[in-house]
């Protein structure tokens, strides 16, 4: 039986292939042919992506109602994704996880770069997050579920609706338990030596941030008799990689009481219970009470949510970590560490930086920096999308 | 009994002085007024800098037979250099290379960035070598050396007068022994598990590239059961990092006998010999032999000398690591790894992966992106005067 042809997504005469045969792995939708048939394909469609000549480039993943309309999944002379497609993807990305790391606790699948365009699975263990921000994986979900049990041997799938690029793809913000039943408990994960608690149900995000594990790394090796100060600690990060790493105390502070709760409990398994402080504030208000005690620390990090999601908000959240470095150095004992970091894909690193120096030189500090540290390799690029990462950190020494 | 006063540089009034204010380290011989008393400075000279209006700036090291016609080494109320000087500058970055290092094998001080400008002083063990690369630093090297057996207890000193820097500055370029006696033999240096073996008197640099650990390490974690080819290798720097890391063969390319020969000391000293093999030979045409041989690797380095070291030398460069990255491609295994660095100050991280993934492009593969590396910390920057550092080691799977 041959198969039925797949619908066609036809690129605009004016629109040149070569990104796409390069590797490019977006098409947005002002760079088709939108005629009636393209608008009515459902979200999720699995499509050929030809060029104006009807020369076929590629399979791709279409959603009329996103910006991106096509994403690249595979060549143009692939089948339909199925179970198999997806486990074969799958195992590739595990190869590379299962030669980094010793324990099976690290982003599983990070989106395009993985050849899973809009995916991101986060594994613990036994249990894997799937994060479906694109609508061609939400309607393959089942699949891809069942491929990443086969693959890895998970027992318990996940679904995290709580993506902002589901929103811009049109899609629903329900949380889901795929296979197995949802933890009861947060889940211990060990990284750095240090023991970090993950609310794979409530918590932020996917519960835990896997991609400062080398920033943790580094900051720890920096820890030795340090006093710490870790602010926007969420569930200890900074600090507990610190206790792990011989700092003699760890002050973290949050706005999230849940998140605290979370470090003090990892603090205690570590036996480091008596070592951790926590304070529930807001950051700014808690660094300018912390200047105006003119509290001292070895070792200050700073690592805010994002202040520059967008371009839109790039000017506003420069002046944001400007700040944050301002009322942060002065906390930092003569030859200690300041560790500042953004999560922000609108401020590059050359502007991120600038903003760090001014609020350091506001400060009244002079600064060397020894490290500029970047997500970890489970967090792979697709070298074609983004020159640099979202994450940077940054360690001066003042 | 008074000093009498240092003598003066002065900026023009068209030249701002807030760059120095900040933390600037340099003034060009265009910013000053080059009247016959600034002229007959003799190289070395320690300096009062002040702005147009007479207002003094910082303490700096002149020569006016360099384009840098002033370093600053301090504050304007400070005291003209002298051991004790050296030797607090000395402490502060001993401090953070013991903070970083278990064993004293590193670089001690990084020019301007450990408030020493154009001074390079590398440590292996009980022996330092110090590259003195501007004038006020040749002019105080006894001072520097004695600071530098006090606050570090080294048995030997010596100066490698090979910098680039030195001929700018009108410098010469005679090597010495400042304390001790030369090492008679290649000095052994444990790193990552490796042991590399270190020609202090006969060696390119300082005889060994303190600045790649870091990549070294990254490279050693993909190792397991890997084979390896180093092109370009030196002394063996990943190719040995790799054994040390469970790869089952390496093969080290240069064109160095010398080089060659020191890797092989140390496999032998790992008791790997049996898994090295050595090829002398210019690294393009070893490359273009493999590929003939549709040779495969699983992990294939190249870290070739600076192709770009000038902006004037950039495209040519740009060119030159876009053939490596051709070459080499074809060389890695399905899922391998693909390990390309530059040391280019005149190629820029986004100009060099460009250069890489057109190279690898045209040798018809695809590329994640799952690490960017940099130089170790023991080589802080100065914000001030570089965005971003000049080794980059981009870490590839293909």
């Amino acid at each position: 039986m041959t198969p039925s042809p797949l619908p066609v997504l036809r690129l605009k005469p004016k629109t040149k292939p070569q990104a796409i045969r390069r590797g490019y792995p977006w098409v947005y939708a002002n760079e088709v042919v939108t005629d009636r048939r393209t608008r009515a394909m459902s979200p999720g469609t699995i499509a050929l992506l030809e060029d104006a000549d009807r020369s076929p480039l590629a399979l791709v993943g279409v959603n009329p109602n996103s910006k991106i309309i096509g994403r690249v999944l595979d060549g143009p002379d692939a089948a339909h994704p199925d179970q198999a497609w997806f486990a074969a993807r799958l195992r590739k990305a595990l190869s590379l996880r299962e030669r980094l790391f010793p324990t099976p606790f690290y982003r599983l699948v990070h989106a395009e770069a993985d050849g899973l365009p809009g995916v991101i699975i986060d594994r613990f263990g036994d249990i894997a997050v799937v994060q479906p921000n694109a609508a061609w994986a939400d309607a393959l979900l089942a699949d891809l579920a069942a491929a990443l049990a086969e693959v890895t041997g998970v027992t318990t799938i996940l679904k995290n609706a709580g993506g902002r690029g589901r929103a811009l793809e049109g899609l629903d913000d329900v949380d889901a338990v795929l296979l197995g039943a949802a933890p009861s408990a947060p889940v211990p994960v060990e990284m750095n030596g240090a023991t970090y608690m993950a609310d794979l149900m409530g918590g932020q995000k996917t519960g835990l941030f896997f991609d400062q594990r080398p920033n943790h790394a580094f900051a720890s090796g920096l820890a030795q008799d340090a006093r710490v100060l870790d602010v926007f600690s969420h569930v200890g990060g900074f600090g507990l990689a610190a206790l792990a790493g011989g700092a003699v105390s760890a002050q973290c502070v949050d706005g999230s009481e849940a998140a605290l709760d979370l470090a003090e409990q990892g603090a205690a398994r570590m036996g480091a219970a008596d070592k951790l402080t926590t304070t529930k504030g807001d950051a700014f208000e808690v660094l300018t009470a912390l200047g105006e005690e003119t509290a001292t620390f070895d070792l200050v990090v700073c690592d805010p949510p994002a202040f520059a999601p967008s371009h839109k908000a790039r000017e506003a959240g420069l002046r944001a970590y400007e700040r944050v470095a301002r009322l942060a150095a002065p906390l930092v004992a003569e030859d200690g560490y300041l560790v500042l970091c953004s999560c922000s894909h609108a401020a590059d690193l050359s502007a991120f930086t600038g903003a760090c120096l001014r609020g350091i030189g506001r400060a009244g500090r002079r600064a060397q920096l020894i490290h500029t540290g970047q997500a970890g390799p489970d967090h792979p690029l697709l070298p074609q999308l983004a020159e640099s990462g979202y994450l940077k950190a940054l360690f001066f020494r003042l």
